[in-house]
């Protein structure tokens, strides 16, 4: 006897949502008899129309790379902001925490990933072309390099230095340190080597 | 100056997942941004059709409660089942690891719940009636309370017991002891306590 199975369209659900990112089978499944029981809200449909309106209306800013809309990009068309200093994220979503924390008033540049050989990402997967033709336009001053400091944030500034260093631009990192409130003996060591060696006097 | 923010339907696309069970603000983002970063699969196209397709296509079976399709339902529809014995479950999704372990050929009926007056569920809203009906046209010999035995699963069966008493039908209860490969010293006290009451000669 073939053994009991969940109908067609219910196990391509799962499917479909084991695929997303933190969404193991357990999860696909909850999820799928969640959808399937709270009908009434028809939470179903409006999920999928705003997959297909995120879909047709959200690209990517062809400058920045953050998201972007037919009416343009929140940042680079914004004026006000400070021309002579470029930041550059790992991704879209890094931009966000930057802005909140008020003290960035400049550019970004989002790279769409790091450089990492174990997952097939090399230099020319990241945006670093257009980050190179926008510095050479000349307008920037100073570039941020507010990557990840694991090692492939670290191999991906390091990179990128050795790329910028003929362009003559003044290119810092974010400081590394006791995060706020973080207490000395919750810190790993390599923070507290970094929070000593970036010591300053008061 | 006003906030930098996601795009319009970014946001709304955040906000639909952060509803789904398991999902905080957090992963909700973290998915929304995989999808729109991985855009040349279409994902997010084939997800928006998989859950209309679910929607439409997917329905409860009004006798045992099981996703069911236009085409019937896996288990009522199934000839060669024993038509003795009915195992009540508190959902749909507790049916599979019970068929899976091929220790039951009965039929099932799924409550859609359990009885908890926390989350306001009283016995009228987890399909009571149609079990009671079901049970009243008299085939069945036996009754299995395959329940949670957790506080409201507990409550839920006593109940069922009360209601079900005057019809006279045999009326049994999933074993609770030590799982199987499990420990002594990894087992809760209650856990242990039920394994006593329960011990069976060799």
């Amino acid at each position: 006897m073939k053994p009991l199975e969940y109908p067609e369209p219910v196990k391509h659900l799962i499917l479909q949502l084991k695929q997303l990112p933190g969404i193991g089978p357990k999860s696909a499944e909850r999820i799928t008899v969640w959808l399937l029981r709270d009908r009434a809200e028809s939470v179903m449909q409006s999920i999928a129309q705003s997959l297909m309106l995120a879909d047709q209306e959200v690209g990517e800013c062809g400058v920045c790379g953050f998201f972007a809309t037919s009416t343009g990009c929140a940042i680079c068309d914004r004026s006000g902001r400070d021309s002579s200093v470029l930041c550059v994220v790992e991704q879209a979503t890094d931009i966000l925490p930057l802005e909140k924390s008020g003290a960035f008033q400049g550019y970004y540049h989002s790279l769409r990933g790091r450089i990492s050989p174990l997952e097939n990402v090399g230099p020319a997967d990241i945006r670093i072309d257009a980050l190179m033709s926008r510095l050479r336009q000349g307008a920037f001053a100073e570039v941020i390099l507010a990557l990840n400091s694991d090692v492939e944030g670290e191999a991906t500034a390091n990179y990128l230095m050795e790329l910028m260093a003929p362009l003559g631009i003044h290119v810092t990192r974010l400081a590394q340190g006791l995060p706020a409130g973080g207490g000395l003996e919750s810190a790993d060591e390599l923070t507290l080597l970094r929070a000593l060696e970036g010591r300053r006097s008061m």
